[in-house]
């Protein structure tokens, strides 16, 4: 709390300083946030103008001003604020008679507060001008765009100093630059925003996952399906995407709609609308009603990846985290009641098993729990002994499973309850991933059935889950956790074999089909040695192989390891041993 | 022609026999066709009809009547055939003033001839009525839907036999009824037509058949891409699909379209057209503009298996082999112009390599060398030289490489010149399978360039190719050669274990265990072993193993291969051996 007033003190200090820089500034708001504050203000400034303005900000707080609350009429705060049109409006919002505001020494806010007593609280050293941004006036793109100056506040240097070399650590590893660097995917606007094309490298990484992940889900007695990206819209109307979910849909493909005007184009004698899918789900019930299915038969475990499309915001779009067109590593679970515990166990087990797989720290994984909301019992789909049963049973295998996990009250779906989970990178930011859930609404809406041993229909429990959740943000994720410098297994280009001169390639080549189960490429380029090693280093290929004489005679290769490590120089069959 | 004559002459002898069962009955037209003929005529018939008019055709054909041609004018023919609406349409069509007759018996039909002399001339064991379908009236659906009857002839009634046997096998191997039975796909309606799902079975086939691919192409020195469903309209026009192209195209998904609607919506500022990709070659070409390229890159081997969405006539979709969503083994190569040969050498070996690892006779496979129209060479994309250059080496390669191989003069697509390639499967049926493709069009409308080693930018060869053609198509070819028994490698089901009795599962679930490098299924049902059996032999599994007490005690199984074949009792270890 102390350290929200501080923030939020230092966004009023901010404000003083560029109304004693520049005197027109018109000011917007300035709230305290995560790791600092901000203050959006109508003024021009550039990057350079930050440190003229954090100056003045440390020679207010040297002054020991004190910050006073006054309450006053409105028509006084009218007066106050004239100049100032977007305070005036603010003002004209409020609905009390009274307003608040704050006096530090030459600037006036309008402002509820709480404020610390005096400038001199501040440590000067634990807080920083960030950056700058446009941000329209109250969110909204009609409104002017103002200039909002960020700032960052910690309660100590260090932890300002930490977070500020976290950040750094952050750039270097974000995925959109190591995604250009390692030419690994590029998105463009002839192309369209959010739709990623993998180059080479990008696209052999994916298929080692993908590769992976098909062979641990066939070992883990899962069956694969495969599914269109399009679909009628009459089936999308029946799974409900399209009444709850169109907002983040495609608009539809109108067979037909020229029908009037091609009258004798014979092809357009059919009407129809097609979505492209948001989800696979629809189609994987489609493959299960497609024949009467027996007890015997349960459980179904069907894998797909499977490519969906989501008309997300212009604005939102980024990287690999968020795209327009995105593969699930998706599956349906379709068990009997009896089944339901243990598959949820098997469920988590694939999870952590994959999280370790890919050097995850599995003891910081976060899971959290979302229930329905008890009192709006109404707005779920499926019955109350099946969201009763299936609470309880997901909470049992949380809490058998040594899962760490917080209950969520009224954050389930409207189809079912479930469980998320977030893993950490090794910077310890959070990224959400795996996802298993109950679904009541597709089982009703398809009139899914199994014949029970009874003799009688029953409708099965269906699960969803997904373990990485998308492969792009999966690949975001690795790229940023390892910064580029992959596992040797997924690295694009495992082995650089680095011949010293043209004269030196022969023996390169002789090398490379010793290697020959490996990725292996032969830097071919006139550069300097020097220069090629410091290329290999770059593309963070895990072992360069350097080629010259001394090594042709003696039959060696000269072996650096990613990181600059000299390994010395030695046989390839010595080398092989070095990476099993 | 002799055969062609006999086939006309036998239309004309059904429409005589149709005349006389049925007064009324109106004709349309009867040619001959491949295998046989039809007619097609306003009259209502069922299956069980047929056999009624082919005795009265052999009646006719004993009577020995003779074919007589008269020529007569359009007056006297409209009076002859003033109760025969279709040929008065027919009559009108005529732009002579004279129109020819032939008199069979009491059977008049306006046609040009040649026929026969007599009926006699007719084996009346060499032909038979086959079947009835619907079929407009010239085809087109503004107008009335007549009865179409078919019927087979050939030269003997051997060759008639033989063929009606291959279509019997044909009809047993049909790829859409192997589907259903071993549930490997199906189609519906509610997700729309031409759209294929794969249930487990089916895609693990696809699976196999993908990982296949995905290693030889790595082998061979392909990289790998990966490229979204959709692109942008912008896209399409520089390509020249969206000109060329739209009509085999879904319409485009048009965002922003309801704007003027939803003007507070401000995820709607965005106004622009997605197309689902008929083809992939655009995102390829994007990703090699994506970064400036050198002589020393080349050449490029692009693979993808990309999924495209055609919108096919609905009459025209069939099972796998015409659908509306395939995946293309796609690849591209970008070369120079003194890669070109090797280039075009290692595809055909890659061809060639594929039909053999398939169980094709690499013999049998035609060729077809498809080149421009020397005389309308403006409407080609690209240069002269390149053409002559392309054409020339196609030509090379195809005689190198001993194919069998015709040429084909104005077959060549506006873009490149071409080599088809056609399989025949195990009932001498050709399929459409690989292509290899020039590629003027793409280069020039992105302007695709190197660096040659000169340092000048020089236009790089572009080549499509693929193997299979597509997944779907060639999975159906597949089914049809092997009649659904699949090799041993791409069965879905390798290995069926079926125990005696409930007494006999654990041992069942132990033999499952020591072949867990198999896809191995138990058949836990509690039919008897015969229709447990019967059942395995029916979904096409090359091995079941029977288990009882004798088994168990013994530490056995009781081999039967696919095709009845009893290897008898064997340890599991020697069994292994079997299949190796």
């Amino acid at each position: 709390m102390e350290l929200e007033n501080i923030k939020h003190s230092l966004s009023h200090i901010l404000a003083y300083a560029v109304q004693s820089l520049y005197k027109d500034a018109k000011f917007g708001i300035g709230p305290a946030i995560e790791n600092g504050f901000y203050y959006d203000m109508e003024v021009e400034l550039k990057e350079e103008d930050l440190k003229k303005i954090e100056d003045k900000m440390k020679e207010i707080i040297k002054s020991d001003i004190s910050f006073e609350q006054k309450i006053i009429s409105k028509e006084e705060a009218r007066d106050i604020f004239k100049d100032q049109p977007y305070k005036l409006e603010l003002i004209d919002e409020i609905e009390e008679d009274n307003v608040s505001i704050y006096i530090l020494g030459e600037f006036i806010d309008l402002c509820k507060g709480p404020h610390i007593k005096s400038t001199k609280e501040i440590d000067s050293n634990a807080f920083k001008l960030d950056k700058l941004a446009g941000a329209y006036w109250r969110g909204s793109e009609k409104n002017k765009m103002l200039t909002r100056v960020y700032g960052l506040a910690f309660e100590s240097k260090e932890k300002l100093n930490e977070y500020i070399k976290l950040m750094e650590e952050a750039e270097k590893r974000d995925h959109r630059k190591l995604g250009r660097e390692l030419d690994l995917f590029h998105t463009e606007e002839e192309v369209g925003i959010g739709l990623v094309l993998w180059h080479p490298k990008g696209a052999i990484i994916w298929r080692l996952i993908e590769d992976f992940w098909y062979k641990k889900h066939l070992e883990n007695g899962y069956e694969l399906v495969r599914t269109p990206h399009i679909g009628s819209r009459k089936l999308w109307e029946r799974s409900g995407h399209w009444g709850f979910y169109s907002d983040s849909m495609y608009p539809p493909i109108e067979i037909g709609q020229s029908l009037e005007e091609s009258q004798n184009k014979e092809e357009l004698k059919e009407s129809e609308q097609f979505l492209l899918k948001p989800m696979n789900c629809p189609f994987h019930v489609s493959i299960y009603n497609s024949s009467p299915r027996s007890y015997r038969d349960l459980p179904m475990r069907w894998a797909e990846t499977g490519t969906v499309y989501r008309f997300e915001k212009k604005g939102e779009l980024s990287g690999l985290t968020r795209v327009r067109g995105f593969t699930q590593d998706d599956a349906h679970i379709i068990c009997r009641e009896d089944q339901v515990e243990e598959e949820l166990k098997r469920v988590i087990d694939f999870i952590l098993f994959i999280y370790k797989s890919f050097g995850f720290d599995i003891d910081s994984v976060k899971v959290y729990l979302s229930l329905r909301d008890e009192n709006d019992k109404m707005k779920y789909a499926g019955t109350d002994e099946g969201w009763n049963f299936s609470e309880s049973v997901l909470r049992k295998v949380a809490i058998e499973k040594n899962l760490n996990f917080v209950e969520e009250k009224g954050e389930a779906a409207f189809y079912g309850p479930k469980l998320d989970f977030k893993i950490k990178d090794v910077l310890g930011r959070e990224w959400q991933c795996s996802t298993l859930q109950f679904d009541f609404n597709l089982a009703e809406r398809f009139d899914m059935t199994f014949t029970n041993d009874k003799g009688e229909k029953e409708q099965p429990y269906m699960l969803h889950r997904a373990l990485f959740g998308s492969f792009e943000r999966f690949i975001g994720l690795l790229l940023e956790h390892y910064a580029g410098a992959l596992p040797f297994w997924l690295s694009p280009v495992q082995v650089k074999i680095i011949p010293v001169s043209e004269n030196h390639i022969d023996y390169a080549l002789e090398i490379k089909e010793k290697l020959k189960e490996y990725r292996v490429e032969i830097d071919r380029n006139s550069d300097t040695i020097g220069k090629k090693i410091r290329n290999g280093e770059m593309e963070k290929v895990p072992y360069l192989l350097v080629v010259g004489d001394k090594e042709r005679e003696s039959k060696t290769v000269s072996v650096r390891q990613r990181g600059k490590i000299d390994l010395g120089v030695m046989t390839i069959e010595k080398f092989l041993e070095t990476e099993k």
